[in-house]
């Protein structure tokens, strides 16, 4: 399946680890996550020099063709923001996951949207178990 | 003018005094601020409690309802992306303001539409200037 992954890039980067094993897991199973660079602390390193309007438009291009999105909304982010907002309006599945115990925006949890699934995880294994119920569920 | 201040509630309020005076300032010249809670830290206390549903549903007929949209963008948010994202996509004027020297995301730089203007400022005077000169823009 074609998955968008949203995780912070200028917003902070405390959560890498878990991207990189969000992602990597993902890829082990077969799917093609359209934004694996996310993760990637190297790949996000050289596209500090990027055009923004070209991040912009490969991004939005990238939202727009996935099947489904899994956004680690743990760091606050405005692209997070924007990116999940976007798919949420174009009707595509939307898993949002945070770390419990941290505050998340009521932007979020306040979404009545069909398409939206809002969870939080303490633990990988919790982690894993929220992706595949979610990704099951649209198979 | 209605006009929606979009400011990060949740993502931390480091820029707090600037929102008070951008919200004041917009007041004091006559502007009907929807979210003008956005700017009072008692306000934002009390909705810590409040329905996440309700905090939703109630900002989103205001950015929907608004002639205009001022985002302060210094604090990454994931509510202020989501918003931000919403009033460009339904074709509202909008502002986008950081503090200079802070890294924005590229989902708001590198965004073509041509009802978004982006700037930074880096003192009060600056900030008010770029809000007037959006303001008469739009009259």
């Amino acid at each position: 399946m074609k998955i968008y992954f949203s995780g912070s890039i200028s917003g902070g980067r405390e959560h890498e680890a878990i991207y990189q094993h969000l992602v990597a897991r993902l890829q082990a199973q077969g799917h093609n996550v359209l934004s694996a660079h996310v993760a990637d602390p190297v790949a996000i390193e050289h596209e500090k020099d990027a055009s923004p309007c070209e991040v912009f438009e490969r991004d939005v291009a990238w939202v727009d063709a996935c099947e489904a999105m899994i956004a680690e909304v743990s760091t606050p982010s405005l692209g997070v923001g924007y990116e999940y907002g976007r798919a949420v309006q174009s009707g595509k599945p939307v898993l949002c996951v945070s770390r419990s115990g941290l505050r998340m925006s009521k932007m979020i949890t306040g979404n009545p949207a069909p398409n939206l699934t809002v969870a939080t995880y303490s633990s990988e294994a919790e982690l894993d178990e929220l992706v595949d119920t979610f990704l099951k569920g649209l198979s």
